[in-house]
């Protein structure tokens, strides 16, 4: 199995603009491997330039922010390739790739680690923030999953959420039910 | 609401040896607050030494091991306390107590943080590193939940755990599946 890094990636526009989005990115014996969607921006970015951040927060706001159109965090350039990181994370991964592997669905793009930064210390796991990490991936599904499915892993998550939620969490986790609920409103308007 | 950070906690023995034990700490307005569970050796060590380390790390087999009596990783000497911290982590604080508020159930211990220092940088989130640190709160409370939830449970775990998994979270979690199917074995042979 590889591991899979839930982190915030940021590439650069053609504009020279900042890109920033969540994806999960594999662990390879020779470095990392990001599988963006096609068509999407990320993946435009990635043949372009061939460098990316790879950037790792416990602001799961960010994360949140990227299923309900907040894309914008601050960043500032990267020292070793030609990009940005975000500005507050607990450290970043600069990479650049060195295959590219076209695929219908998700082309796979193998990097190679320029250069590891260490920013602020990791407080430990944290029960709201994994559920704000699993609720946006069933924000990301919800055209696919039954909606019985969906509540029943919210009720799930909401425990845990309850029990150990700082300020950002809770603001993420709302951010994310409001776009639930949007969606079943829709649903629902659809049907009427 | 507070906020808690899952993590491991150092204390020292009266003869001097590491007391390794995962624990939710609470972040406060003026530092962490600790609350073990009445009676308990990190109970008893905060009392006499007023001390604590909590260690921050991302192999999630000590925490799952707290659980299935696998207590014995590699420490090292504090430097600013009298105590030790885990040789493997990503981060630490050492923390002293200065106030003690005493429970039926669990004394609360009210810290400041003397030191903290970065190891290793955060590698973003892990489903399957979530998924163990739930399955070990499930655990710990096996005696208290239906077998029907906790089954129902486990299969959703179960989902982000075979995604995204590295050797040491698939490790993690067949010991806290032993001990699950130990405890059904058990349970089975009082009812047979």
């Amino acid at each position: 199995m590889p591991f899979i890094r839930e982190s915030i990636i940021t590439t650069l526009r053609e504009d020279g603009s900042a890109h920033i989005v969540p994806m999960g990115v594999h662990e390879t014996a020779k470095g990392l491997m990001l599988a963006p969607f096609k068509p999407s921006t990320t993946l435009e970015n990635l043949q372009r330039n061939e460098t990316a951040t790879i950037n790792y927060t416990d602001d799961v706001r960010i994360y949140a922010g990227g299923l309900t159109n907040r894309h914008d965090w601050p960043t500032v350039a990267t020292e070793h390739i030609k990009g940005v990181r975000l500005l507050n994370s607990l450290a970043h991964t600069e990479v650049e790739v060195y295959l590219q592997e076209d695929d219908e669905v998700r082309p796979r793009f193998y990097c190679k680690i320029v250069h590891e930064e260490m920013h602020k210390p990791f407080h430990g796991y944290n029960r709201a923030q994994s559920a704000v990490i699993e609720l946006a991936i069933l924000v990301s599904r919800l055209h696919m999953l039954p909606a019985e499915k969906i509540d029943a892993e919210i009720e799930y998550l909401r425990i845990g959420m309850e029990k150990t939620a700082g300020d950002r969490e809770q603001e993420a986790w709302d951010w994310l039910m409001e776009k639930v609920a949007a969606f079943r409103n829709n649903n629902n308007e659809k049907q009427a």
